[in-house]
């Protein structure tokens, strides 16, 4: 199921007025100072009704429903303001120009698509379509957690919205037009590097090399020739299986899930028509962490409630992947050429309780989801010992399984991209927290004084496995 | 001015039901309900009126003053809700104990005071005392960025109250009755190793080994004899000068200022009174970096604009350097054992632009302030060749002073901690904006398998001087 070149589905594309998004006035305009002058008394007479009240009825305690809480007016805010994003007006060919190369290269006698309806092709890498149209949108939640500026110099936060996982997919495994194969002249490496010259001369850019910018590169390989040069700034990614140490960490960069690829489970929670105990489908053969997988083919095969089965990207073994997940009870997550793959995600949508097989996966939003709650994780060594996975499985009771549903049912949202508050709430979320590090290290980056040549000056959290101690 | 042991001035003693905070519902009591009941339609017609307002005078773009960015009825929540913290209420020994050790030290035929007004003697590690008082306040801001909990199980954080930094200085350096001297029998080590007993016997500490837990060892020798076994925790410090990177770190851990101990200067902004070029009182010779400051002392004792003198802390002293520090334009800053001391947060106090010869040194709230805006940096190397800093210093032009004393006086209420808006609720925003990585790393340690017996499984962040390149 790796195969990236044929599209399911659509995203939804955009209203015609996607790309002109009107500007967040820097200064009051007269029309919104008219618009304030008026509002304040208002405000002011409702909001000391309401601290009459709660005056009146004052408690000792903090009350969650108390005046200041919402009060605007307060001359302390409670909590950090939201981000501001500025997005940077990139040369098209880094956008919409992916888009229409992509396709192009696919059918070399398409009629090119409109800016305003661009049919971002559907990929497992699809968030940057996503990401890029949510802060381009003109009707943006107002309770966003970043607010999209239109004056970079109001701008905690640079957005790049470079099309990089699209970009290494525009020419095809097998060009439309073999032999003439006119797209064959896209270059992914030559745009990553023009990229990097575009920004490079942007003031934002230099002033803290990129430290508060934000890259999206979802396909492990997406940016690889220049991950050096931005390995500053805050990388949206899959996993860290192609990175560094020094490149990515999940101190400054966030981990997104892929789109899932099949249909969500509509039913409730339940195994009664989940009949197989535990299903696969993908490619067997995988490099690196991936080799497990005929590892596990072969340990699985004959097992009769398993289904594991050899296939790529096709609408029909999407077809026969969905109907797999929805009556298992349990779905395979091996780790393939990276320790991420889109398969957690289709599992998580549909109720099909993970089990992971894949030493280094990272997973997002793992703040707020706790993972040992929807999955089950089985170390490498322990999980391609005959016997020990099925065993393993069989020893669930129903109402662990139930539980597990219950909780995948939980978090779906937080899997859908469509969903106006689900995924790419979360990952503006996770970018914003990230905020207070990125502004504490460039204030102190401009004030570091030199130091010894070999004074490696990193700061760092570690798990409790390695790095840290466990408690006596 | 590093003895410690000769208080200034009382912090203010809190109002005598200090120990007795109301706890914070965990549920609705039926008084609660029927004042949420009544609060409910009326917040309900004020802000329907609101949103008819806003509606009329709509916008498309981000409005700050609209409606829904204060609503406290929307469905989602557009930022992270404020973190609930669970005091430990900790045997006695660990708190109210240790003053009045302290006190019976110095003099030992004292009554003991009583707990609800206890005296905490003024020091500049005092920051302990003023978290405690806040924590414990009954009329705490509701709009402080953490929220006290009666309950743990309804905690995000726990912190421990214990006076790390205090009970390091029980023991007076002269006793006061020498010979008899029954307060030595207080033993700092002994109470660190009792409060981690007492701690490994809790519920809470042993779940996530410590990771959600806040302690406060603002001197820097402060929980020593037991920092290893706390390193998993947040810790709030006044620099990393004699901790590990494995112990602590700018990404899980907080600077703290000191406490100033001289008086602010309450005149405003300009060089008219201040004639010296730059002021330095303190201990001449020192441990480690401060080295440097015998150095110093060579060079700049026979300058003529240039007051530097030896002195250790006295109440005469504490007066020298306030009239010091307000008729000077620069106040130097040299290590002293540690790369921070109190020095820097009094010259700030004073509108003395610091001029900071430390080069390990860690800065407070350095996310919010950009102390390149009120503080000169010079690198140790270059501020020990002879006329350097005050060749340098002689440059700067008035409006840059200037300059550079408006920022000061624009920071300086991050340096207050009996300001409400001062200290204390930076701190705690400081403490709350860990949180999300605190919880990632605690829901990936629970279902992180065993790799290889090598793989040091930390993630960092690097200065841009080693450990990220430079972009080109």
């Amino acid at each position: 199921m790796s195969d990236r070149s044929k599209p399911r589905k659509q995203p939804k594309p955009l209203s015609p007025s996607l790309a002109s998004s009107p500007p967040t006035p820097k200064t009051l305009t007269p029309s919104r100072m008219a618009r304030r002058s008026l509002l304040k008394p208002f405000l002011a007479s409702a909001l000391s009704l309401l601290a009459l009240y709660s005056l009146l009825h004052a408690s000792p305690s903090p009350n969650p429903l108390s005046f200041s809480s919402y009060s605007s007016s307060s001359a302390t805010v409670p909590r950090p303001p939201v981000p501001n994003i500025y997005v940077y007006d990139l040369p098209r060919k880094f956008t919409y120009g992916v888009i229409r190369s992509y396709l192009l290269a696919r059918d070399p006698g398409a009629t090119p698509p409109p800016d305003d309806n661009p049919h971002y092709p559907g990929h497992q890498h699809s968030a940057e379509w996503y990401l890029f149209s949510d802060l381009l949108r003109p009707d943006r939640r107002p309770d966003s957690p970043v607010r999209r500026v239109s004056d970079p110099a109001d701008a905690d936060l640079f957005y790049v919205p470079f099309f990089s996982s699209l970009s290494l997919i525009v020419n095809p495994i097998r060009p439309a037009n073999a032999g003439a194969a006119p797209e064959r002249a896209y270059s992914d490496e030559a745009m990553q590097e023009e990229l990097m010259e575009w920004l490079e001369g942007q003031e934002y850019w230099r002033r803290n090399r990129g430290r508060d910018h934000v890259f999206i590169c979802q396909d492990p390989n997406a940016l690889y020739r220049v991950i050096d040069r931005v390995r500053n700034a805050v990388l949206l990614v899959s996993d860290f299986g192609r990175l560094r140490g020094d490149q990515a960490s999940l101190v400054k960069d966030v981990i997104l899930p892929y789109s899932h690829r099949i249909n969500p489970y509509k039913g409730d929670i339940g195994i009664e028509g989940r009949h197989s105990l535990l299903f696969f489908m993908g490619n067997r053969y995988r490099k690196e962490g991936g080799k497990v997988r005929d590892t596990l083919f072969q340990i699985l095969e004959h097992e009769k409630d398993v289904v594991i089965k050899h296939g790529t990207q096709s609408r029909e073994s999407r077809r026969m992947a969905t109907q797999g997940m929805h009556s298992s009870k349990f779905c395979l997550h091996p780790a393939g050429d990276t320790p991420s793959a889109c398969r957690l995600f289709d599992a998580i949508v549909s109720l099909c309780v993970p089990v992971i097989v894949s030493d280094y996966i990272e997973l997002p939003f793992e703040d707020v989801i706790d993972y040992k709650k929807i999955a089950m994780f089985v170390d490498t060594r322990s999980a391609v010992k005959p016997g020990y996975l099925t065993k393993m499985l069989r020893k669930v009771s129903k109402d662990k399984i139930l539980q597990y549903q219950q909780e995948l049912k939980m978090v779906k949202r937080y899997f859908e991209y469509e969903d106006p508050d689900g995924t790419v709430n979360e990952i503006w979320r996770q970018v914003s927290s990230k905020l207070p590090l990125i502004k504490l290290m460039i204030n102190r980056d401009k004030r570091l004084v030199k130091r010894g040549p070999h004074d490696l000056d990193c700061s760092c959290i570690c798990s409790r496995q390695n790095g840290t101690i466990i408690s006596r």
